[in-house]
């Protein structure tokens, strides 16, 4: 693999310390690139017109293609690699936890951490205040859902460490912050975190 | 591939048809099995602890493992086939664009036909309502976004049509349902609805 791999990032975005904690794993080297999505960097015409026209971060830059979605960057990079199950269930059970993610986890666990540790309940508009109590509750029930399965099984799919526990990990190991969410009162998945956090290679969110 | 397949599904609801749409293509053969999700029926203690623990479909049930969430049933069907692309970038592209369907897509374009195709606009919530403007918008931005894509590429993701383009299919092909999105503002995503209508083995969502 030749090409310069760079990351377009906000370094408190678990979306791109997902990607950040693959490469480590795997010991891929990337050269990292910053912008402040609170100032609205990612949403400036250079960057709709050459990184992302989707205004978002991470995007995962290979060369000079780009690729945004931090699962889908995540995915590139574990190619043929062991973070990928090859059993053709165990893989679709991979991408299922990954989707699941994003669509029933991190617009709940993520969203509550962004609008209350970075973003700060005095400034949320009263739409965001409406919508805070349903995000809290369905992140509980996402939270939930993780510890009931990691009460059965040692990891989300498969029978190893996957890209589906590292997509899962970015939000889950941080979900206290901000104060809506006990990780205490999901023991398993306590237990699951303490498992990829010793993985050789780890590499933490703020590192 | 001996395992039966049962679809466990709402048949209007676009990301159970992507699952049809997908086994048709291949020319896979599907059991179907519906549910009334207006009236709760995916919420029940019996399909909780046997179908999906997240209380939704669709899921598609292989012999006796169930695989909830659309696009990674999609992935499992198409396992090996042209649907997916073999190419490392591409193949990740084919994900970039099923994970931001599920992100960006669904839960703007999708949610305001249900809301108002489905549900009405009269027995919305508050919060509903109040969110609606901001979904109308968000998708509207979402097909710009495919339309500006589809202008200099013939499909989503790599060189043919890819379980990217079915994904993205389902919910744009009936965007103007409920009257929020009129697709004669996006001259290539017609184009390109028009070419996916034409595949052999094709399906219509209300078949």
């Amino acid at each position: 693999m030749s090409e310069p791999l760079i990351l377009h990032e906000y370094a408190a975005s678990g979306n791109c310390y997902k990607i950040r904690l693959t490469a480590a794993l795997l010991g891929m080297p990337l050269e990292r690139r910053p912008y402040d999505i609170l100032k609205g960097e990612t949403r400036t015409p250079e960057f709709l017109a050459t990184v992302n026209a989707n205004g978002r971060i991470p995007v995962l830059q290979i060369g000079n293609r780009f690729m945004p979605e931090s699962n889908a960057a995540c995915v590139w990079l574990a190619h043929g690699s062991p973070l990928i199950p090859s059993d053709r269930f165990a893989q679709a059970d991979m991408l299922r936890w990954m989707f699941w993610e994003q669509y029933n986890h991190e617009p709940n666990v993520a969203t509550t951490r962004f609008w209350l540790a970075f973003v700060g309940r005095d400034n949320l508009s009263q739409l965001q205040l409406g919508l805070l109590p349903g995000k809290i509750e369905a992140g509980k029930a996402a939270l939930a859902l993780m510890d009931e399965h990691l009460g059965r099984d040692e990891w989300l799919a498969g029978d190893g460490l996957s890209l589906a526990d590292i997509a899962l990990f970015a939000y889950t190991h941080v979900a206290e912050e901000g104060g809506a969410f006990r990780l205490a009162d999901y023991p398993h998945v306590q237990r699951w975190l303490a498992a990829i956090a010793a993985q050789p290679g780890y590499i933490a969110i703020t590192d």
